[in-house]
């Protein structure tokens, strides 16, 4: 006897779970059409080397890796990015910049699963390539903002930061790119002793560990600190003045709610410049999250090409949706159930049922050749709106018997004039 | 540097290509509403024992199996039935009968690649559990005709069997389940000879022979002479009744494009009645096919329920609309640029662009920095419809420059009338 259960930290979604993760889906298509983002569908599985190539130690750690038949190394994919990266690199080379690619689907990681982690999981993914500007970064938090509020959340809260101003920091002090990003990995995690550590020179870490507690009133003046913080590192100084730009193009746009954090960190390898996350009060862990990743297409054999993107975590976002007990917005229709009084009225039954689909309306045929009251019965328990009888007599004269299940009214309806009294 | 391409047997789908397939999922989905399917969402990957439990020595041989971090034997789909068959001997044990349920996804088959045969390919299923009616099974006929028929195929046809028929007279023979696979396995390739060689009694081997060679006008016909050639074994002439049955609800449901072929088998073991293909002239492969599977609920350790389902080829039936130039019925909303004159007008150009996509317009902004004349280029290139120019003079005014982009002709437009002038 087969296995009844999942593979372990992988779910089922039924009923309105399934349609909650739909709804989000289709928000974020609707987000994409309106920000001019163009889908494009890849596979699940991958060559495992183009995944892991700048996923960083922790996701590459935690991918689903195996040989296939051939004999390939391959996995699945634990996001979007490089995929996209790889497209860039490819078939889509010489597309005019930006280009701005759409991905929806599900996603793996060998994470510990507990409430919103699971190891498969759904992400709606955007990616804007070609693009080193500010306003570049700042559509990408406001078509996320757009998307928070299209699926109806409340008081979701955006974190904002610059790799690229640590980054800075410390490659001006000889911190080569492994070691920045082991530190980073850590901020990430929050554990900044542990990332501090790992610094040998005393005055880097100091300077480090004074931007990461740097203190203020608001995300303005916090970034304009940071500014002032890193006069003198001449890289960190321009993210420092890409965050600050990045930050008054967003709340200028009417997203105000954004908190800057100095010390933030993201534990993807590729970002080199503003990340940033989405949160909910009601949860700890993020809705979605991105930034900026300008040597990524480098990497991947292309021409330097900046960029900037961000995955939503789609099933994160409909258990908020939930918790926040968010209405889907989703045109109810009527439905009927189609139910032949005998045996020799299944074909007309069937004809009927096919020309009231064919006016739109959701149709159930009886195929259990169930007893009327039972038929009626269970058509009122899954809240159908009407019963079509379809007997021999009301057939001879045209017509069938229509019954209102919640008014529990009946009435005789010419099969012509059926659809339009269903639909009402 | 990682690998440039996608793994062997799997595709990127880009514009036109992820376009089509949106809409086939769509038109799946919507075709799913209008016959009562419920949607669920099940995992990509399954338990071993699950997917290989009843799908066939071919199937079994050419999924992509592999162990987890946590040393399961674990595998990608190679089609949804197992994983409906596991609901709904699980979760949805006891929900009242019947049961219809509606998946979409991608599955994976290690096949040699070739035209509309892939590694990875995407299919919509519906089934519906717990009638063992022929009503039942010309119900999923009905909704594959209506799917076919909603994406713009034409010239399609189906073709209809029972394996009921061959097993019945194989079972009342002696053969064994086994022994009977490996026969329709045979058949399913066509491979005539090399099935009946598999069979020891010369009597069964003839009769199941003269069944397979039937000859007839038309598809009525050649199920009524099925049922008198297999008059005294009952188990298949109750499948050749049903056969008949099926037919004929199908066609006076509208549904005038059936072939009945006697000597049709599927490769997938768990099917015991009604099997189906739906083909169109321009290809050699099905686009979609299914059948009823009585006895899978019972081995997966549910209670003994009949069922029936389908999987539609989507990847398939988008190339089955390229063949035949099948146009999407897609609304085109008008698209919009928006540039800013001056790097001083970015934060004017991001509002507008917000409140515009609030509008429902699909907005590009300009993020590139480039001169205006080289933007508007990249519009036009693009066959957007207009370019709404942020100028400092007009934004004293509270207005915007709007140029129509295929008429070549400027107005100048304030901001509050913006979207009305777009939207036309």
């Amino acid at each position: 006897m087969p296995s009844f259960q999942t593979v372990r930290g992988m779910r089922d979604l039924l009923a309105e779970e399934a349609e909650t993760l739909n709804y989000v889906i289709c928000k974020a298509r609707e987000t994409a059409e309106l920000y001019g983002y163009k889908e494009v569908i890849t596979p699940v599985v991958e060559p495992y080397e183009l995944l892991s190539a700048k996923s960083g130690e922790e996701i590459r750690q935690r991918m689903f890796t195996f040989k296939d038949l051939g004999d390939r190394t391959v996995a699945l994919r634990p996001e979007f990015t490089a995929s996209i990266a790889r497209l860039a690199t490819t078939v889509l080379k010489n597309q005019p910049k930006p280009l701005r690619t759409f991905s929806v689907g599900s996603v793996y990681r060998y994470d510990e699963p507990q409430r919103g982690r699971y190891r498969e999981f759904w992400q709606s993914d955007f990616e804007l390539i070609g693009s080193s500007k500010p306003e570049a970064d700042a559509e990408i938090i406001l078509l996320t903002n757009s998307l928070m509020k299209s699926v109806g959340l409340r008081n979701y809260a955006f974190k904002l930061g610059n790799v690229g101003v640590i980054r800075g920091i410390l490659s001006q002090e000889k911190v080569d790119e492994k070691a920045q990003n082991a530190v980073l990995q850590r901020m990430d995690k929050k554990e900044y002793d542990e990332a501090f550590n790992l610094i040998k020179s005393e005055s880097c870490r100091k300077k480090l560990q004074t931007l990461v507690e740097l203190k203020s009133s608001g995300p303005l003046e916090t970034a304009e600190k940071m500014r002032a913080h890193v006069q003198g590192y001449d890289e960190a100084a321009a993210a420092a003045d890409s965050l600050l730009e990045t930050l008054k193009l967003v709340t200028e746009s009417g997203c105000n709610n954004v908190t800057v954090d100095p010390g933030f960190g993201r534990g993807l390898e590729y970002y080199t410049g503003m990340i940033f996350e989405v949160y909910i009060p009601e949860l700890d862990i993020a809705l979605g999250g991105g930034g900026r990743y300008d040597r990524l297409i480098e990497v991947f054999g292309g021409e330097p090409t900046p960029a900037t993107g961000v995955a939503h975590g789609l099933d994160r976002i409909a258990l908020a949706m939930k918790m926040q007990n968010t209405t889907l917005k989703t045109g109810q229709k009527k439905k009927a159930v189609v139910i032949p009084v005998k045996e020799e009225m299944k074909a007309e039954a069937l004809k009927i049922s096919q020309s009231l689909r064919e006016a739109g309306i959701p149709v159930e045929l009886e195929v259990m050749g169930r007893k009327m009251a039972k038929a009626l019965e269970d058509a009122d328990k899954r809240k159908i709106d009407y019963a079509v009888i379809v007997g021999e007599r009301e057939l001879k004269e045209g017509a069938v018997v229509v019954r209102d299940l919640a008014k529990r009214a009946q009435t005789t309806v010419k099969i012509e004039d059926l659809a339009e009294k269903i639909k009402g």
